[in-house]
């Protein structure tokens, strides 16, 4: 496992954040590989994921015949969402802004506090910012706020915008959280296991897809009943408080949200994008809507729209679908990134 | 209103119910309309509803220039479901039986109970038994345990086994409310509203569609946001312990699961039906997918599909969509009980 380094700033939080504009000690926790004098390569985090859950990506685009993009020639940097644990979190901050009392920070402040680093490493375009689920909707927004530092955004299951049935099922997830007799509003003295537990469990379901437990593909991850699997799999984890941080920044997802001066024109905001994007939900993913992308994939200038045709719904975008369906994602991305399309 | 009436019986549960076999002074809530000596329709209750939540079902059947179904003309008797709060349900049933001590009863139980109440009315065959939501899957479960007694059945947005996609959707359903500070394991002295409203909250995303959510349908409804209509109408309503035994109920709607000498052969036990048999899903269903309909009307002997293109969700089948899905619901009903098809 690579070393993991902390980018420090004392950072002004955005306007949208809660407390707006807080001045907030903040670090970025985040891997490099390779030369900085290479092109570069960003890859966030996504929603509850580690720096190490994008090891099974790192490899992919690393190794085979033609490795896409070998970290011998693309300097690759790795950053840790806030609220994911490592970087700036309810769980490792000391007080006044511990816990429950962490404030409440946007898509907005984790991009500001990505570019800062990228500059502090001397990286002054971005070849590739690759992104799943929350770690896609980054992507969204490095592309608007610094249009001229992406040159290619791929955008693995997920939107521009989270729509408002995203929103609600995260105010489902939540509630789940929040009404739990271990959460004690967030002043838990050990991890809140049955509040992350009923989390999990509503969570599962959006998760994967209908056509995944029809098939019951389970049986495939060597577990005899879907129980079994639950126990394993959906049981809890995280932090709680660290949770309801990424669901927030999720929930406030909307890209407009960001850019009072468009007026809630989505057009007119993600015109601001210049990058070459690749847009890659998945067919079966319930969270996010394949109709949703090709409505935003319009209002791109060069926006390419690529479906994962996998019944692991949401997961799929994460690579963990079937193998054709990591196949799929890399050969599109690949032919993106160097042509044949 | 109508006087609802009780039928009262010490009946055996199910060999499937917990306890298996339990005797069990059981009461049936119901109202009955019209002559006795007219062909019988049978209406039961859904999850969660009273027998006053088919009045407007009632209502559509008999009025208009051609009421389809008058109650001049039929014998109609609406059932409540066990667990609705009317028929015997843990909120309304003594000791031993009360609160979390009540049993486990099945589709089976309930079932039986209607065809003991239909011989007691001296209904020796029904015309109609039309259902929506956990009436259209006690439909399936009559017209499968008495086939002579059903000549027509219409089972709307329901599916003759809860596919595992949707046990696990109850699941997360389930946790969210027993995981509550205010559930107390089903002891709680006042109504656990915490339970109840993140029981709501992560329901509603599923009862609808993201079709309805992507075009602010609350807005239709007079709500200006969101929050609002989410407070208004999904922060808890009914009995916590009647929510979760008929959650139990509805997880265990697998049909084979009561024909063990099917040996869980779909088609075997669908087999047994002779009524003719109306399917109709909704197509932005997400608790019940119409691709599972299809696939069960393959094995009806005489079984009919029509999918309601509405984008209410599951609500649409039990007549909350819109204007146009009502008349399309009681149009194909028409049709499909008096021709011209």
């Amino acid at each position: 496992m690579p070393e993991t380094n902390f980018f420090e700033q004392l950072f002004t939080l955005s306007p949208q954040s809660e407390p707006a504009g807080l001045e907030f000690p903040a670090k970025l926790g985040f891997w490099t590989f390779g030369s900085q004098s290479n092109p570069a390569v960003l890859l966030p985090t996504c929603f509850n994921g580690q720096l190490s859950d994008t090891l099974p990506f790192l490899y992919a685009i690393n190794h085979g015949s033609e490795p896409i993009l070998p970290l011998s020639k693309y300097f690759t940097v790795v950053t840790g969402l806030l609220g994911g644990g490592e970087s700036s979190s309810p769980s490792n901050t000391p007080e006044p802004y511990g816990g429950p009392n962490f404030p409440r920070t946007t898509y907005n402040d984790n991009i500001r506090l990505q570019h800062a680093l990228c500059q502090r490493l001397g990286v002054k375009k971005l070849f590739a910012y690759i992104g799943f689920s929350m770690g896609g909707q980054q992507a969204y927004h490095m592309s608007t706020l610094s249009p001229d530092f992406v040159e290619n955004m791929v955008c693995l299951a997920r939107s521009a915008r989270t729509s408002w049935h995203n929103w609600n099922v995260l105010e489902g997830m939540k509630h789940a959280l929040i009404s739990s007799s271990d959460f004690h509003d967030g002043h838990y003295q050990e991890p809140p296991k049955k509040g992350l537990r009923a989390f999990d469990r509503v969570f599962s379901s959006w998760a994967l897809s209908p056509a995944w437990f029809r098939q019951m593909l389970w049986e495939l991850l060597g577990f005899k009943t879907l129980e079994e699997y639950l126990d394993a799999c959906w049981s809890g984890s995280g932090d709680a408080n660290d949770l309801l941080l990424m669901l927030w920044t999720w929930q406030r997802g909307e890209i407009t949200l960001y850019y009072p001066e468009d007026e809630g024109d989505f057009a007119k905001t993600l015109g601001r994008i210049k990058a070459r994007c690749l847009i890659m939900p998945s067919r079966t993913d319930q969270f996010f809507q394949p109709e949703d992308n090709e409505e935003e994939v319009k209002h791109l200038n060069r926006g390419e729209f690529r479906c994962i045709d996998s019944v692991y719904g949401h997961l799929a975008g994460g690579g963990a679908g079937a193998k054709e369906d990591r196949e799929f994602i890399i050969d599109k991305i690949r032919r993106f990134l160097f042509g044949d399309l």
